[in-house]
């Protein structure tokens, strides 16, 4: 028998992604699926497309406490004390929010809320497989990265582990998925389609979250990042302006193959990707090029914002928190 | 009785608009619309939304040549003998290609194709009316502004009178009209719908139009140009991230509100604007703001690629030539 | 100076657009807008693209009752008491509600709620000028007519003023602007696009309305009637199946010429039209062709929900009840 | 090791998506893909989101006809000479053209061309499991229905096993890929977006095949049936409306409930479907209900045309001309 996962706030689109993955899992099992604001419907009557035949429940300590492992998709703030409370009884969990992204408080707090469980931050590991795979095996608290740094970080890495970041400015697109399920003016489909707009601009809350990841990889650099809500519903695509430092940068493309081969979700790729390319995978796609008339380097990464941008994301890596094969129920 | 207009291509995106515009100009009469490739079919058979009752005809000079003025949309390269022809005859012309639109002869030849009427390029003006609205009243030549350009200029010219781009990245996100009516792999629906993707990187035959440009106005830079096709049909959203000289930039929105107070068609906001807001019309709608953690600043604009990007500002810029009050025919 | 128009309700969608309807007429005046849920809200912030100066006030019938004339915008049993009110003072009244287009009060009141104010609906016109022109000249109350109704009534007034109409069935094709303002599940961006569901199956509240004005016509039938939402913000289609009495239907083309002929807002096309031919727009183009095999007539008719089917309709019923050319004010 | 199952004419929507569905199949091996107009491309560049990393090549009998079984994805007319020379070499063939639907000669030739194989026809089983589930056991040549004709004979068997149907309207919805890949001015991403449109109106060739079933079931009649093509990629919804026969029908629900209980691909539901809900599936999901004013039977039927319409249902006969659990292979 495998670890029974609870999956907690699975009534958001990324909450309900993570149940479906987990309910297909060979080998964890779906412990329940909770919810604050639909408790008592059926999850395939929210969802049809994911068929995950449950009920939202109430989350009861008590009882879904007994869980091995959780993932949890409540909103910031709200999220802590939850995480805390599953923690203390012993579970693993794999937290979707952003509580426990940011290592520093006073980062978090600049630009969330007051922390309720500060003392959680250092025990965190930060869920990006490609950069913390040793640390995240048998971890018990892990912070899934934002969709944004997760195409941004994997799209930077090998830029900044070699030090050459002088300058970048992020310009992302992102499907509407990417702002909950929340029905509001935004999210209207006579306001989105056949439309174009920047949102957040220069105050998006996965800012500090880049730059902590570059500057873990030895390239402190303050990034400009301007998010686009744009007419499709999953799909997020990074547009990378990257000035480098000095001469020497030497083979773009060698250095890409080289940082991610072997990584069975990273694909570097000859043309820029598009992200239907990526849609309903855990891939992140990237193509990497030089604008010869400026000497900058352009990297474009495409993910897909529920999948390797949150829900499936999670899955590899609690695979990798249970001792399981790191790709074990995410379809390749 | 006003001018009598010839719209030469008009069986393309951008003609037919034109056609419509010049047949519903309270002055301008629509002389005839011509196209190589479907002589003999009706205009609002193709295009039944523009409801202009014409046949297409192909272009006969001995005819077509009594013309007062024509807009010609032909591709780069077979536009000029055809505006060199009407040129002959006396025939004020707007021409929608990019063969008069780059001053020097050898960076045309660079990007496009040998010259084949490089005589001509003195006396074409660019057909950007908010910075060159003197020297159209009455030119005999106006060569029409790419749609990128149009927006990428509107957007940088304060910034750049001032000197201030030491360095600019310019991400757009065009509909798919601006691709032109050929059907292909590309423009196919399935290939767009729920897609985002990068082109011509790097190298898309805008940039140096834009460069030339900024030079003009005094500051000579190398752009860094990506654009991006969305799954929209009209509308083109430029973000631009500009590295400023020096420290003292002052007030930025003063700035741009001095620069452009009194345009008709340029509206500078206080919001990202989204293309929807310029559907169908000649604006160009912007926003600035600067980044407080980086000091870069930010300039969104947007407008419709088939109307200030082409067909909507070839009628603002033939409204100088002849002598018309600059908004006439153009919808408010 | 024109008439003074008050647009009541012009948050939502239809009202706003008649708010720029009547803000752009060359003859009336917009008297002010009036808001439930927005007071205090300016138009052009809330809707950019009408270009509409002017702020959302509460609506205070000491102040607007002053006004000529009125188009009222209110949700079904909340639009009669401001209708009576308004009636009261004097000022002509479009009503853009259900409250005064179906006149037995018992169909109302079974389709809808207890009727507010019977009394007024033997002075309500049918707003449909196509049908009761004559009548809208100097009306005082007119039911403007639900979007649906619109295009099927114009779609079988020819076949039902000949009596020809055994059975219909009615499918219906809409974008989803005809869902109102409202964001909910429903109207989520992700919820329509890549989909298209039926609703209000056998229920919808606009079939009595249709089957009313049949039987005016000379042609009591029930119709078969389901609307489906598709993802596409304004458009309607209509899909027509007859099935017709006996034999002699005679020449179907020459019936619906000559049913429209000199009509300036109907046209009788030789193909069957797409909703974007007609966006924005007060026309309703339609085809009529007939299954050879199973001896069926199908007339397909398209219009823009908001614009015939409800916004443009009404300033053209305006225009007929105080003394002004039809068309004026609605572009061609 | 599984049968070797050839792919010919894979670099068609269809074929490509059987060719992925052949390749992670767990019995199947896939043999080759063919295609007249890209061989030397690979299918993963034509189709990156199917990661089938293969070759496309030309037909070659001599190699390719020593697979145990193919899937033919060619136009209709020029398929019947490639099944016949595979059938020659004892290949079992699914043939996903209209070439061997018809069991009429006659029919076929009425609505499609001269048939270049009609000896074939006695030996053809029609692809639609749940209704020739023992004949196609163990079949050498199956025709793959229509998309259509899938969706209308699903939704409509229990009704005309019972012989209830005496007249039925199939108002059809469909995406663009149901067009093909082949680019057009029909499916040029700015003629379908914000569009809907009628197409094949009285004469579409899925027409005669609905008619065929439905006779066999016991219930000649003649379909009224029209196409309409939506601004989506994948997804059908067909809405039929029933005039039954006489008085008694009885329950509907049980009668359907009763049709397909136990049938792995058919899910009869409370609510009417949206195509979301079946997207990138082999379900066929329906909901039946009755208009109580007209007497009407409504039935509404959702499939992916490019899945359970042509594709996956090719695999599900395949399974079973193979002597394979039907359901291997199609993800659930």
């Amino acid at each position: 028998m495998g670890e029974a996962v609870l999956v907690a706030g699975a009534s958001g689109f990324a909450g309900a992604l993570a149940a479906r993955l987990i309910d297909r899992h060979p080998h964890f099992e779906l412990a329940g699926v909770t919810s604050r604001s639909d408790a008592g419907r059926r999850l395939d009557d929210l969802y049809p497309h994911h068929r995950v035949a449950a009920v939202l429940e109430e989350l009861d300590l008590d009882r879904h406490g007994d869980a091995d492992a959780a993932i949890v998709a409540y909103p910031h703030g709200a999220s802590a004390p939850v995480v805390a409370a599953l923690r203390e009884r012993g579970v693993r969990v794999v937290d979707l929010s952003a509580d426990f992204r940011l290592r520093d408080v006073g980062t978090y707090e600049e630009w969330y809320v007051e922390h309720p469980h500060p003392e959680l931050l250092d025990d965190a590991v930060y869920g990006l497989p490609e950069l913390y795979r040793e640390r995240l095996r048998g971890a018990g608290l892990v912070a899934g990265p934002g969709c944004f740094p997760t195409a941004a970080i994997l799209a930077l890495a090998p830029l900044a582990r070699a030090g050459l970041i002088a300058d970048v400015v992020i310009d992302a697109k992102t499907g509407v998925s990417g702002a909950g399920r929340a029905a509001n003016e935004r999210t209207h489909f006579v306001s989105v389609t056949e439309n174009v707009v920047p949102y957040g601009v220069a105050r998006h809350r996965h800012t500090p979250e880049i730059d902590q990841e570059l500057a873990a990889l030895g390239n402190a650099v303050a990034v400009t990042f301007v998010p686009h809500l744009l007419p499709i519903d999953q799909g997020e695509l990074l547009s990378c302006y990257v000035t480098v430092d000095g001469g020497a940068r030497g083979d773009l493309r060698a250095l890409y193959a080289r940082a991610y081969d072997g990584e069975p979700f990273v694909e570097v790729v000859e043309r820029p990707p598009g992200v239907r390319e990526v849609r309903e995978t855990n891939l992140c796609r990237m193509h990497v090029a030089e604008d010869p008339r400026t000497g900058k380097v352009l990297v474009f990464a495409a993910i897909d914002n529920l999948w390797k941008g949150t829900a499936s994301q999670a899955v590899q890596a609690l695979n990798l928190m249970c001792g399981r094969p790191e790709a074990e129920g995410l379809p390749a």
